[in-house]
């Protein structure tokens, strides 16, 4: 195989490393990243990640703001291709999640199907969010996901 | 083996089934017998599924709204063993939430840790709620969970 | 286990089993059944196999045209849990399927990404239908997938 | 192990990277390409993913138009040795189809016995497409496969 | 689940294990039932073990010839759904057979582009014997496979 | 770890490379290598692949015909470690094979059984080859495999 | 299903409950079976789990030795069917092995190789015993495995 | 990643190349290198392929007899991380010994309970030895392994 | 299958289901039951579980305790096969100790080596322990391991 | 992809790189390093693994002592993304934490329920130490964990 060749593309994975470096050496936070590009945290980390697309204007954003190379906003704007390697994944923070959708996956299920019908939560036209909830017994982690509900359609 | 005494064990396998035959006869919808009892549908279709373990009132004010067996209660009270067997869940409404952990796992590993610091969101001390928000392009399903933010610690 | 409260269910898989026992006896064909309910032969075979949901109107004339027993339509009108045991489908037919998804899957993806931008074809908002084409080299198999399209937003 | 030897290659995975490069600094889609030398669009993305191997012509006329190394035309025109690492696709929009394999896959089964006897549909004397079309709703995607239908034979 | 409905049902496992019996008691070999209904051994066994679908004829020889239960000939008639349970076989005698496709495959493949060109053998229009060849130094298993070549089509 | 080191060793995988860029260069095919040194193609291919050894003699006389590297001769001598890395092939031409043994496996063994008694057919005292049928409806393939029958025995 | 049909065959399975319960029942050892059939207690002991198959006079002298059911002879005479459901064993008496394969299996390789050129040890023309060997520091199990040489042959 | 950083630990695999390449370069083998060490093959072989720990003075003795580089002796002492990547083994010589524990594991583990009661052999405190038994019908391989047996404790 | 042969075995499985059932109608702890054995209830429950084999005494005076059936007392006795049938537990109790193993198995590993030399912590000469450590912050629970340290050998 | 902006990254690998060169260097034992930093030798060894963060005055402290490259004490407190990539260890010292989860899961389960009612205990709020226990028949390893109760909250 001819490395040369291979090398010559510069992929979603040479972006999100470009990023990284460059956000280390500004001190900025993700927070402020997605705020000085007017976005949400959550997109704008999973796209700085490689798992969403920016839209042109934004990449092109990130880009002047972090002072990244050319190519980068090119690879931004890439339809990505969504890929784990784990099945399951192994880092607790990230597990946790894996195991509410094993305990609660069925009564999500359940209840969408009571209020909504029969049909699901969409993944695509979706958006989520992070925030802290103070608390007295010790501060509170709040997802929240907000997905269309798209219904099965008989035929 | 003897199933004869093995079939002697009244288990929550039992009492979920007791339950969905009594929850059809009498017409009633998860959320109802929510209220009834006092409680959040999610928790309530959860430990009616055996993931869960009722507190023995709420276990009393089940089995007597849906007029159960009298092992029921004990059943219902005894701490589950939490299994499924579809290490990536098949049905499309369980999922798309397992897609979700797939893509957006990362990120919220990332802004927990820059929001809190190293820890994550417990799955144990958590609660979630599900709720049908209007939208003119169509109705979204809204999955808000929370879960207290536990700290590693270094020794 | 208590086996006698469980068989109190009458569950998706009686409701096949029944739907299999009259079809043979009646010797009906899958085509003349969804032609007599007025549905596509698809749809009308998965959701007989539990994969789908019926509206009340057609689990009430397929009970009608099958002679089943009374607790059929409303299992057939429940919101169907989709599991498939056979993560790689062993058999030649199914196989085959799965083998052009995976040669095939990421040319999908590409196109489908030129042709619309960011986003996915729906499983859930979709039809199908297979019919037989004419060929003087060999009869071929022509299946037709119909999908809305679903655009990824950025939040 | 001698890295240069090995290096001495120039494989498929070689040909898709020159053609990539090439076709982003053209800035032409696959339907362009697919148009300029004469061949269906899925096809086409396919074979220059190394997913099929192209005709002699065909291949030419790709090398000719992007103006790729000598190697590439014979590259293009071995045969390929089909390979995908995800038993199950994590990328949403080929993770659809997949799940309309799990889904339909026993339905496409039955209808293809039903209308043809036993057999199967091959992947082999196969062709696909996929178009747009437009729907007030929301604009649809439209995959038609069409393939040759294999007989058992008994013997 | 009403097991009385789910029995009802007369299916494929229901015949092997008539045929098994009936088989037994006759005293009977595979390659003496295979001569008697006009058949291949191979093809006998495999439609037997529910793996292949008899035509109308043979399963009305093979019912008559073991005296099998009315429903047999249906069942035998069939198209079956081939499932195997071990992706890797355990049982020495078959494991052999795996390996040798893991060993050669690539060879097998090779050979066939070589001298058919970009396409594979037919695992459907597919015929098999076993034989046993006399040798000095112990006699041989000769297994003949003979599948058409399927060409794959650029499209 | 130290490459320098590593990069020492000269491997089966050296040597497969080797043949393969000679093979090109000098327009060869497989069955022309095979007649040249006096094997059987499928031997020649396997063994080339480094899933067999080279009898001292055979080493050298593909290395003279094809013009290795002096190391190469040692590398095809040693005894190879076999491994294939997909537990179920993907590619078509290969995967058919591993259906053939998913479909068929049983049936080899009752007829191994019926014929030779309690035992197998060897991997190891084996060999195979692979011929064009021609054929009016469409060439065929033929595979023949012929192995040692192994009795188990008693003690 | 029909249970009835498939009851009436008597399985290996059944020969081995009828063994366990008559061992227990007479109070006998392993070795003391084998000693009165005359054959090694790792061969008897596999062979009436089902894994090996008793030669005609074994098992007559096995059934008459333990008073079983009369079917049981023909049963202990059939070939088995090997299967074993755990991929990697959990128990920790049959782990141990299985990591002596991981850890020394390479070892095992490459001394046979050494001492007999490319080939393998038999696991079918195989015999092993299982002995105490007093030792002060602790006794010591002593494992002796012995297979049939078998020589690659190159064609 | 900084490569640089890495490239200067010297690993256990870096000791096994440098072994294999002196070792060819020497002409030796491995019954020669153990002999001149002063310990059994088995455990060598093993030991210079990362699977065991070199006492001090053998680790000198193998670096002076082999030449190899300073830092190898160090290599060789480390306690190793005992890696395999294949649960199972795809190898035809080490699977046969995976199938033995599949066949006969449950023997295994019956005649160890028998003999000493409820235990296990240890994979730890454990030494092996592979020897070539000459025999008229075939030479055999006979591999002795010996174990101290393991007591479970109750408490 | 002759169901009526195999249920007359008497197993652990209904050693365990009368256990439990007996346990429920006294109204007795584990902890209780452990000490009225005179054992520690790690080892008490686990044995009842079916994972250790009771000594001769302690299975009568459990059997006497809670009025088991004849029986009991043998199987309780027997040497256990310890099979789980989940790789990676889901119950959120105990996959938190799944957990722990791949986060500091590699540091239990290297302070063992730093302590011990190279070897391995027994998991057969081995006993645990689980107590409440009150602790102002919410209290802990604590988990003492303790197993002979076993040394590997060199041959 | 372009390896020079990757390159660019210092990550936890290269931190665990320069450590372990550095202490081979200085010839520090891991309970010395702990020691000098103040901290547990299990929490130091994980840390320096990748596996846990360190405060910022520890790692400064072990940036100190091992005279480590600049960036080090940055990639040595970020959040470390804990990856296994076995879900079952192979090595013998780490698979008997394993097993030992595998045979005892259930019963830690059981008695934590039983002692603190239905909850787990924090993998994350958590230590752990290992010591040696002198012991006449052999020294023993003693691993002590101690977890904060997590009870799970009914809503």
């Amino acid at each position: 195989m001819k490395d040369t060749i291979i090398s010559e593309l510069y992929t979603k994975e040479d972006a999100t490393a470009a990023i990284l470096v460059a956000k280390k050496q500004m001190g900025l936070k993700w927070e402020e990243i997605a705020e000085k590009i007017g976005m949400n945290p959550v997109w704008t980390h999973s796209a700085c990640m490689g798992m969403n697309a920016f839209p042109q204007d934004k990449a092109e954003a990130i880009a002047t703001l972090l002072d990244l190379p050319a190519d980068t906003v090119d690879a931004l704007t890439e339809s990505p291709t969504k890929i784990w390697s784990q099945t399951v994944p192994t880092d607790p923070c990230i597990y946790r999640f894996y195991e509410i959708v094993g305990v609660y996956g069925p009564t999500l299920k359940a209840l969408i199907h009571e209020e909504f019908g029969d049909g699901i939560m969409s993944a695509i036209d979706f958006d989520m969010s992070v925030t802290r909830v103070p608390d007295e017994k010790g501060d509170r982690v709040k997802v929240e996901m907000s997905g269309k509900y798209l219904s099965y359609n008989a035929w």
